[in-house]
């Protein structure tokens, strides 16, 4: 990506719109090679540009569909309303209320991803994003209004897409805390199969520390 | 990323290794500018080409580090020992066992993301992850093994990246199925806060319809 960025840089130092210029005091082999340069230049230009942060969304995630498109509006109400940027490591903290497709356009485009542990996942179901924003404490709700049920799929990602913000979501701020940082925990291998977990995930079964797959829990039922 | 790949297949229909070679059936001015094109061609196969799985993941992670290679490693191996392709929609499952940095690396390479719902977490803590094929019912599970303590951070990274599969990880058949395909459900508003949930999230209090924020749990610690 950050090739094709570079390459867009070097061949926008002239635009192609003077390839009809007189160009008089150059030889013909200049011009003609002048000429032959600015139609290759067009051709990178239209294959060599850098994906739309939509894009790349789409191919993160395999297709498009309207569920993709209400994550790209949240993002781009998120960065404008808070002035994030991608968040290289964990500076902005994503909670989402479902598990659905918008939540991949926020992993690409925010940087809150769940590998990095700033995505969260808060199970209420809701078609709604909060935002954090660690650096300067502020945070940002929004939930995604209801839709007009009689578009198809095609007609909503449109409608999605092309809608403000303002018209899409309600924005409040989040009623909840963000839980402490991830931590990391010491590997401690099960007595049993011998695989490692960390330490917070072991029990005890018969004196012996165990992981979770090999735990044998007791209960009645309580 | 597709534009790279359409150029690099277009350029490559020709070797620029044979700029050198004679041409004398060209005119001077087709000989120059055969020259200007291969010299061109060079610079944009430098700096428009796609980038590696690696180099991807680290776009989308933010950084890299050892977890990030873990994941990669894990990536190669599941792709060489089930043929399995990018998932564009949910022909390929990915249970993970942690939530660590090398999910984000199966989330870009194999496309199980947590958005489609192909990627699923069962919290053992482990540095585990399950490839299941649903095309053809194949499937793998992977952990690895425990790591040499001494080496630094970069150090480590570059022995993950560079250290067979079978040197890595245990293989084995996942000892767990599947749950079922997500599946939707039909939006219920909350007749407390007016925010839609899916109806299997939803509860009741004094008659009324609510979703989980709304919902008072009652509880005596039994």
């Amino acid at each position: 990506m950050e090739s094709c960025r570079i390459l867009n840089i070097i061949i926008s130092t002239q635009d192609h719109e003077d390839v009809g210029e007189d160009h008089g005091g150059l030889t013909l082999i200049g011009q003609f090679s002048l000429g032959l340069f600015y139609y290759i230049k067009r051709g990178i230009k239209c294959m060599c540009r850098e994906l739309t942060q939509w894009e790349k969304a789409v191919e993160f995630h395999g297709h498009e569909c309207p569920g993709l498109a209400i994550g790209y509006k949240a993002c781009e109400a998120a960065i404008k309303k808070l002035g994030i940027r991608f968040s290289a490591d964990e500076e902005i903290v994503c909670v989402t209320e479902n598990d659905a497709c918008g939540v991949d356009t926020v992993q690409v485009i925010t940087g809150c991803t769940f590998g990095k542990g700033n995505l969260l996942y808060k199970g209420t179901g809701k078609m709604a994003f909060s935002f954090f924003n660690c650096s300067n404490g502020q945070s940002l709700r929004m939930i995604v209004k209801p839709l007009n049920e009689e578009m198809d799929r095609r007609q909503r990602q449109e409608y999605l897409l092309n809608s403000p913000a303002e018209e899409l979501f309600n924005f409040s701020k989040p009623s909840f805390e963000l839980p402490e940082k991830a931590r990391l925990f010491t590997t401690v291998i099960c007595e049993n199969c011998g695989e490692g977990a960390p330490e917070h995930k072991v029990r005890i079964n018969d004196g012996k520390k165990v992981c979770l797959d090999c735990f044998m829990d007791y209960s009645r039922g309580w």
